[in-house]
């Protein structure tokens, strides 16, 4: 697997662009992705009941598992805003269609922002002509920032693999800061790729990924109604069709896997607020699910979050967090460390608490990607989860904008 | 019911007090409650699985039903310290039971305070005497004070009621502000009584009192280690004992839930960091239940409450949060609402925003008593739970302590 530049648009036929539109101050709010022929497309939305209305549209025009373009726009969620709302949601893929000349079912659409506001679709159909003009094989560049809502960094990643002798890329971009949850997130994921692959196996591919890692990430606990990821596959690597479990296939899984993983470790460590990347790693579980289970307790606890903030190895909030994550596990078995780039430390282990050396833990904890690692000792299966720190600037951002 | 001062020491027959022993550098940190007679007594426990050790010390100690004394220390919550720390609890009792001429098992003990730090139980031997002379009929002042951790404010409450003609009092003192979550939390609560009544049912009041008011409070989201409420009946009031479900039973299991309720409010309240109380009602619920899981969901969002923070009604993360509650309801049936002493306003209804004053909701949610009403229009039952906003200074305490 090699990695690459280009995003979303490293895979061939893919074009993309961004747009300020208005729906924002300053900042672009709009983008296109799109591919010259039609694609094998899939998707995985939130599980919140209340559902963002561009959700109920790509659900339907997702049926006939086939897509071409897809148009989002930050600025506003376009969720709890009604019936005219999911008209507007509606008539954002029209515009596409039209533009484009494709059938209304192959565009799919996407928003985040504010919930609840209704959405000036007008700004959006002003900018459609100019957002058309703008796709261009570096049209990842406008369109990474234009899916931006408080994120501070872009989050985009590209790779290639060989499948049946020819050159497969993946491309993928993501936006993604607050309301981040396991089950996604105020989280979009856009993946493109010119793999040639049935429709069922591509749709098999992103579960098994998603599950993977953008499952696997908590920023504060909240699950979003808006949540997306995305995949079209335009086949133009024209390798032979992936059409059984073949060896081929995992290693396209394993290339959607890492592609996942890499942008939901973006998304945590660019967390509201975050100044740190948490990752919990969970070994010797009797299996996975257990490990994922107190992995997230772990990283969701707010007294975990605020201890990494404060470069503290308060390990005992972690041992509570494990014990009240519903998994069984035998406290004189666990063994608890911290590990950084700065070096290693053991803190409790059989039940007891190890004298360690403050100081160092200190400086182990002051780097800005954690990795608590908690062994069980009840097997031989592990585990991980991604969330990010807790500080003074989630508040800022979600309790005092206003003021 | 009348409303009555004097906290655990209302009721007949008990005594308290409160010394400093040096487990903190200079505020009380150990309390011992004592009654002149036996008592029947119960306990609620945490059901995190990391359990402190004074808590298996009172579960053996109250297999029988019956407690004198209670001590308790902060400073140190005697977790996660291995054999060491068990042995220490028991010797805690012990202590208790020679100063006092007790058997040393109706002698229970509680622990708050830091986890995995080995407790220094010569300074509690050093402080038995004193703790014991200080034993007073006013002896509340100084027990509630020494139960506190971060606690800003003391907690206690007190009630008389009328059983079979006698008056019968209830006391009650309660510590916790961090780590406070629905099944209980962080969180210390002493109930006093002098009713007669049979131990079974003393029991059955304890439960449903606790799922009413503990078990329905959230400030973090952290369910800790060494939860436990208590409750011990000395039948001095000399009412004809209550030995079946009948009215006076229910009375008493009111004024029961009052106290617990009471306390339970005063610990969200002061939750760490809170500036606000937020009590979250939800009207128009299939059961019970649903609404329960409802409600503590929107207390327990971060965003939500860092928007109460910011006395902002965003109501779009109070739906966000029911959606992803686990319970079904339909969006187009929901009424949201904000009251406060400052007035009330509706801000959506059947699906739709409503068009509202926005300085006049901002003045609403400026007060420090907020509550958020849901109407499900989905049946006639309802629910409540209580929690509080998240700021800066949770950070501060949690995070920052150190540096």
């Amino acid at each position: 697997m090699r990695i690459l530049k280009g995003g979303i648009v490293a895979p061939d036929g893919f074009y993309a662009s961004g747009v300020h539109c208005g729906l924002k101050k300053k900042k672009l709010d709009l983008a296109l992705i799109y591919s010259e022929v039609k694609c094998n497309a899939s998707a995985m939305f939130t599980k919140n009941i209340v559902k963002g209305n561009p959700i109920i549209v790509c659900k339907e025009a997702l049926i006939d598992g086939k897509a071409q373009a897809i148009i989002i726009n930050s600025g506003n969620a376009n969720t709890c805003t009604g019936e005219d709302g999911l008209i507007k949601a509606h008539y954002m893929t029209e515009l596409v269609a039209k533009a484009m000349e494709l059938d209304k079912v192959d565009v799919l659409v996407a928003s985040t922002g504010v919930i609840g506001v209704p959405l000036d679709v007008s700004l959006i159909e002003d900018s459609i002509e100019t957002l058309k003009e703008g796709l261009s094989r570096t049209g990842n560049i406008n369109a990474r920032e234009a899916i931006m809502t408080t994120d501070l960094i872009h989050k985009e990643v590209a790779v290639s693999i060989n499948i049946f002798g020819k050159e497969v890329k993946i491309g993928a971009m993501a936006k993604g800061s607050g309301m981040i949850e396991p089950n996604m997130a105020t989280m979009l994921a856009f993946i493109t790729t010119d793999i040639n692959i049935e429709n069922s196996l591509l749709n098999s591919a992103l579960n098994i990924a998603v599950n993977k890692s953008f499952n696997l990430i908590s920023v504060d606990g909240d699950s979003s109604t808006n949540d997306s990821v995305f995949i079209m596959a335009n086949g133009l690597a024209k390798n032979e069709i992936i059409d059984s479990e073949n060896d081929y296939y995992f290693e396209f899984v394993d290339a959607l896997t890492y592609v996942c993983v890499e942008l939901s470790k973006l998304i945590a460590s660019d967390g509201e607020g975050a100044t740190k990347l948490i990752e919990c790693r969970v070994l010797g579980c009797k299996n996975e699910l257990e490990g994922i289970n107190i992995a997230k307790a772990v990283i969701k606890s707010s007294l975990v979050k605020t201890a990494i903030f404060g470069s503290d190895a308060n390990w005992g909030r972690i041992l509570c967090a494990m014990g009240y994550s519903g998994i069984e596990f035998i406290e004189n078995k666990v063994k608890l460390a911290f590990e950084s780039s700065r070096g290693y430390i053991e803190v409790f282990k059989e039940g007891i608490p190890i004298e360690f050396d403050e100081t160092k833990a200190k400086e182990i904890l002051k780097d800005d990607d954690i990795s608590i690692i908690i062994d069980l000792n009840m097997g031989n299966e592990k585990a991980v989860a991604w969330g990010c720190d807790l500080s003074y600037e989630y508040i800022r951002i979600n309790g005092d904008y206003r003021s």
